[in-house]
């Protein structure tokens, strides 16, 4: 398995090099809105020690990631009274990642409603930020 | 949220009450194969205590599925010289959920290779005890 870039887009959003819509964060995570999202309020949560993904996470970071991961699908669930959830998580280009830093993709799901394809469109900023606001207030 | 349903499939098989091709066990968690298999080598990790899906499970369960996630991930990318791992996990009817006990997929990927649809074809039962056999070999 190829070695951490530590200029990854999601390393560059963890340094405050980039902007991102941020919904949550805690010692060891941070939740962000996904700007080509498959789903209104479509969010990743991160570890924020360097990951590449699954196969190389440390167990701190994946608990960690599993317990935020849980406390987001429960606020998206809530904030747009979804009617299900979809959880997603890619390793290597073959499995689907695009962006080599650990994130857990959480989508809420919708009766009749297929998700979009992954990293299609990019939705418009003020969009992105109403829903993270929606999200936001479900986290309470 | 539906209560816990004690008669379904995975609640069977972790009573011992339908057979499973099964790949590993601890004290929290269960691996078996899965039998509609969307690529070689599909296996479900499950908490062994009731839970329905991610919205509802107990914290040291999470934990532990996360744990076996990941030791899942890299046995299958190994078994199989697979170039990625897709892990996926359905929460309710529209979020893609079948069986109502909180499992969460982990599909070996190879380049060009994709994914077969969710719950569709039966796998004869000679190819899932062969694979089975391939990741329980990996897992050492």
């Amino acid at each position: 398995m190829a070695d951490y870039d530590q200029n990854n887009v999601f390393a560059k959003i963890l340094r405050g090099e980039l902007p991102a819509h941020k919904l949550y964060e805690d010692d060891d995570t941070f939740v962000l809105m996904d700007i080509m999202p498959r789903g209104d309020g479509h969010c990743l949560v991160l570890p924020k020690k360097p990951s590449r993904n699954l196969l190389d996470v440390d167990a701190d970071s994946l608990a960690a990631v599993a317990r935020t991961t849980q406390k987001m699908a429960i606020a998206v669930k809530s904030a747009f009274s979804a009617d299900g959830v979809t959880v997603q998580q890619f390793n290597e280009t073959a499995g689907g990642q695009v962006v080599f830093h650990l994130h857990v993709h959480v989508i809420p799901r919708f009766e009749g409603v297929s998700l979009k394809p992954h990293t299609g469109q990019m939705e418009k900023p003020d969009i992105l930020a109403a829903n993270a606001e929606k999200i936001r207030a479900a986290l309470g």
